[in-house]
């Protein structure tokens, strides 16, 4: 028996909560995206990072996220019983491509029209001009969710940016004119060192 | 009042825990040395990268440690209620200096001959080996505690005896002989910089 619903409605979907999402917290930090089939955008640039080890291509990691750790069950195996998450003074993802030192954070948005700078933290910006300073490339991976779109974006913009402009949002407009365009795959899924050779290495 | 001590004995000290030991699990990584008045290899390494920091010589960060997260307690601000430390799968040290990637693990022991082989792990072997063939930089610091001894022991030289002779300690010998000397400072405490440009940037 088929059920009818009012027009302009829809049954509402059972969500069954993903039993990883419970043991990951940083599965949280990034908003689905419809586009990517659930994943979410850090999930697709640790398996990207994933294939280039793999393939020998470039060395990058996500560095782990920092916790404070208040209090220990040693009885139990050294089992974490009272800890906080703590922010990350650097940014998340660093190594090595061609002898180069690579350092790159990653944002998703759900925005229409601008990322917002609140999502990036005044000390991720300072790490990032050092980095810059001493050498390294740096820059931001994005994703536009609404629209499917990926970008690397130097982050010398972004610094500049924040510096000029705090508190405001970068429209997609500049990300489209300064950035550069990912294109997604199966495998890698964010294929950006063909983008990092063309930017920085050319 | 002074009181005497019958010959060869001396009254012993009384150690207060330091109250940050119980909020850091990762102090009980490594044996305090007496000779750096009870701070810790690892305490001396991270002060002495903030002082790179802060000088602006190179930016080079601790990683936190791995931890898999099992529950977490969204009623009281997102506390970690249980979870467990996790084997890093990469080395403890990374980050930028002189536009060049560099990649260290730091390992202290209290032998009075040799550094003991189990304490590195094989992932690590095969993280530095990597990072070689990326033209990274890497190394060892190593302290050995009984002499007050610190070196930088090129990456090349461990990679290539753990492979050839697997389940040994390197002899100190070894150490002393493909190791370089760092000088014990009072700021910075382990001051690596140096040898590192010896070494690697001649």
């Amino acid at each position: 028996m088929s059920i009818h619903y009012p027009a302009g409605t829809k049954p509402k979907r059972v969500v069954t909560p993903k039993k990883e999402k419970k043991e990951s917290p940083l599965k949280g930090r990034h908003i689905l995206s419809a586009a990517n089939r659930g994943q979410s955008f850090e999930d697709d640039i640790n398996s990207t990072n994933e294939y280039y080890r793999n393939k020998d291509l470039a060395i990058i990691h996500k560095r782990p996220t920092p916790i404070n750790i208040v209090s220990v069950d040693y009885s139990k195996g050294a089992m974490i019983t009272k800890a906080y998450f703590e922010t990350q003074s650097t940014t998340d993802y660093n190594g090595v491509y061609k002898g180069r030192y690579i350092d790159f954070e990653a944002k998703s948005t759900r925005s229409k029209t601008a990322l917002p700078l609140g999502n990036i933290a005044a000390q991720q910006v300072e790490h990032l001009e050092k980095v810059l300073r001493h050498g390294g490339i740096a820059f931001f991976l994005i994703e536009l969710a609404r629209f499917s779109e990926f970008y690397l974006l130097p982050a010398e913009f972004v610094c500049r940016f924040y510096r000029e402009k705090p508190r405001k949002s970068i429209p997609f407009s500049d990300i489209r004119t300064y950035g550069y365009v990912i294109k997604e795959g199966f495998s890698p899924r964010i294929d950006y060192l063909p983008v990092v050779d063309l930017v920085f290495l050319k």
